[in-house]
């Protein structure tokens, strides 16, 4: 990114930002004023996405009030942008008519995302009141397990038949485009709603009217199963470029679809999963972190700290087992942050290196030792050159060419020692069926300060001859 | 993620690895027998995204015949599909005409990006060879900067004029769809290009045949400008579930449209870039990691741990000048591990989550202030806790209770000056227009070891009186 990129980025982020807190400004102060009239017609050329943001910015008291001087249709759209968090005080606030015309017009999957989030009683209460076509699609939905495509997919899809005309299929879209999420893609089926192609709506306007969907048809589509992995469905759509990606059961029956908006929503969770756990080992929550109180941040915080508490304590107490030699040369301890430093961060280089190519799929078919042994030879190569460097360093310092010397070897095994476990470590994890992501990094800890240190007491004992 | 799901997306990646592997293999053993129509035939049914991962794994030697058996369209999709480093080579062993066959055929987005990855002379004499339209437009994505919205957008749109019938329209579209990427969004524009509207296919294809364009036109379209940074266009995609976005430039013509599935693309890029800095530092080449040779591999992992071997000097200089203590009470040499490590930790929970609330726009309204507040107390809570939690251990384990108590109210200064500059470095470094992910975790580590330490050793000296 060029300095020029981002300033006009930020020229464009902060002045979109300022219109909407113009509006925000203006419509609270139209709502203060019991201008209800005004405060409607300010939202009219605001896009819902906006408009969802705009209410997160005003005063919850004010939130249903807003919602209320939407049109039918536009309400829905914009509930369904809005964080689940307001969604559901929202839905405390509404009387029980307006709760049941809004969650009954709502999409299947982003419904299904909003109950996951409610109370089981009020779930069951607002899945009793639903017309019954919404209440077996959101019940569909809820019985497959949390992170499958089953649980996110869509069950909206149009279907087609092999012996339809392109004109039939057009005109079947035209009626069913209404209830539809995506209709981009068409589904072909067979009698017994086994998925036997698809049909793209680009194929279906270029066809001649009269040409059968048998003589346009991809056949052998890719698809998912219902209980594919989240992830796995956000890699397929990306490997492939789809606008949507159809979901089978066991029986290869249809049952739905996964979008690429939803994908790209799944990406960034997982990724800030991920990145949390990389960084310092935050534990994510799927909340907006910055709307959630502190003493849960905390405590989403502590745990890998305490570990930290143990591996020093270890560490620590192997120190001061060797109080007769650092006694006879204070020097040694100066290095002991430099060795476990370094260590710890060659081993944090190895494993996220290791960990995002397992999630972007970019390991693919190397196998497990082809990866250690590379990460191993780096480690080498890095350790080598550190050592080198350190070993000039430690003796222009502090005058002590064995100290240097002990400093500069244990280096060199510390950095082999940090990317051998760092590399090797994701893939145990991955194996017992752990994520990976979350259980390396205290492990790396442990295992590069406490051998670490017992490696350079070691040398230098040997070195200095002690 | 439950087990469950784990073991249900491992079989399936596993099944699809060893279908590619069996391919590859059937693949090469014909290869070897110089049996060209079967290894023609077996290549028929198989996804062009998967044939390029087929050749990625044959011999280097093997890329250009397997190539060859493929349709003319076929080979420039499975082209696009590959890696740049594979592009490139490929390009070297064709005859020239075949490459200008497949260059001049490529869409102009992925063109102006493989253009990237070759030399200056290779690209102007491609550049010379193209078709006239062809060269233009990729002359003009190559004039935008890299990163932008201009440098990743495809000029290929179909235009609407106002005026036009839905059926009038139709008919464009079916003429113009083969040269489109992208034929669900319609753009309508004025005489001079300007952006108007846009009509979506599915609002063509549900309207009366006899209504005009303005009839059913969504007008006050979103759109970016071509030096919109690509993140900022990311989330504008993500943010309101586009398909495509329409690219004007400052006088609002309309030049092209990003389309979704590259915005996946670059968000996976992006990110590689933001975890590999925030998990020590390594620096991204958007190469494949796998594919790049090991001194590549340690020159960029090499600076932050130069880095660190410099703050670490100064960490150990401190150490060594406070020998007189650390000679009486020599316990204290114990905690500093304890110290600087979970001090590096806080600091970089909070720098994580700040750089990624900066880059998912979490934090949007939120000020500076507010976020470093917010992290300043989750620091006090935090070393409160860890306080007292090393308090207590440290006089078990070394039953000094002066040092237990020096290392504790050292733990709790501590976490709040690592939460406060992880949280304020980051917004410091986007304001002086520098990567937050690739600058914060140095000066942090730097903060929190050498601040920390005299911070340790200051207050041990008050408590024991030394």
């Amino acid at each position: 990114m060029t300095e020029m990129n981002n300033v006009a980025s930020v020229i464009q982020e902060s002045s979109r930002r300022e219109l909407r807190d113009l509006v925000r400004t203006q419509l609270q102060m139209l709502l203060e004023q019991h201008d209800l009239r005004g405060a409607k017609a300010i939202l009219v050329p605001v896009q819902p996405a906006d408009i969802a943001e705009v209410i997160e910015g005003l005063p919850e008291t004010m939130h249903a009030l807003v919602f209320r001087l939407l049109s039918k249709d536009e309400a829905i759209e914009v509930y369904e942008y809005l964080d689940y968090s307001v969604q559901e005080k929202l839905l405390e606030e509404f009387r029980s008519q307006e709760v049941l015309d809004i969650v009954d017009k709502m999409s299947p999957d982003d419904r299904a995302r909003l109950f996951d989030e409610l109370p089981a009683k009020v779930v069951n209460r607002l899945l009793e009141q639903l017309s019954p076509a919404q209440k077996e699609a959101t019940a569909q939905l809820l019985g497959y397990e949390s992170g499958t495509a089953g649980r996110i997919m869509t069950p909206q899809v149009i279907l087609l038949k092999e012996n339809f005309t392109v004109a039939q299929a057009l005109e079947r879209i035209r009626r069913q485009a209404n209830a539809s999420e995506m209709i981009y893609y068409l589904y072909v089926t067979d009698d017994a709603r086994r998925l036997s192609g698809i049909v793209s709506l680009r194929q279906l306007v270029t066809a001649q009217t009269e040409q059968k969907i048998s003589e346009i048809i991809s056949r052998d589509p890719i698809y998912v199963y219902t209980d594919t992995d989240q992830e796995e469905v956000a890699r397929v759509i990306q490997k492939y470029d789809f606008l949507a990606v159809p979901v089978v059961d066991r029986e290869q029956r249809l049952v739905g679809i996964v979008t690429v908006d939803d994908v790209i929503d799944i990406i960034q969770e997982e990724t800030t999963e991920d990145i949390y756990a990389l960084g310092g080992g935050v534990q994510s929550s799927g909340d907006n972190y910055f709307q959630t109180d502190l003493f849960t941040v905390a405590r989403k915080r502590v745990v890998w700290l305490l570990v930290l508490l143990i591996t020093n304590t270890v560490t620590g107490t192997i120190i001061k087992s060797q109080e007769d030699i650092l006694q006879k040369v204070v020097t040694l301890a100066a290095f002991i942050p430099l060795l476990t430093g370094t260590g710890g961060n060659v081993g944090a280089q190895s494993s996220t290196v290791v960990i995002r190519g397992m999630n972007t799929d970019e390991i693919r078919s190397l196998a497990t030792i082809q990866v250690v042994g590379r990460e191993a030879l780096a480690g080498a190569i890095l350790g080598a050159t550190l050592g080198t460097i350190a070993t000039v360093w430690a003796f222009l310092l502090q005058g002590n060419l064995q100290v240097a010397i002990a400093v500069g070897t244990s280096l060199i095994a510390i950095s082999i020692l940090a990317s051998v476990s760092g590399s090797a470590l994701p893939f145990l994890f991955r194996f017992m069926k752990l994520d990976p992501a979350l259980m390396s990094a205290p492990f790396i800890t442990t295992a590069v300060d406490v051998v670490g240190v017992l490696i350079y007491f070691g040398l230098a004992r040997f070195i200095l001859k002690l």
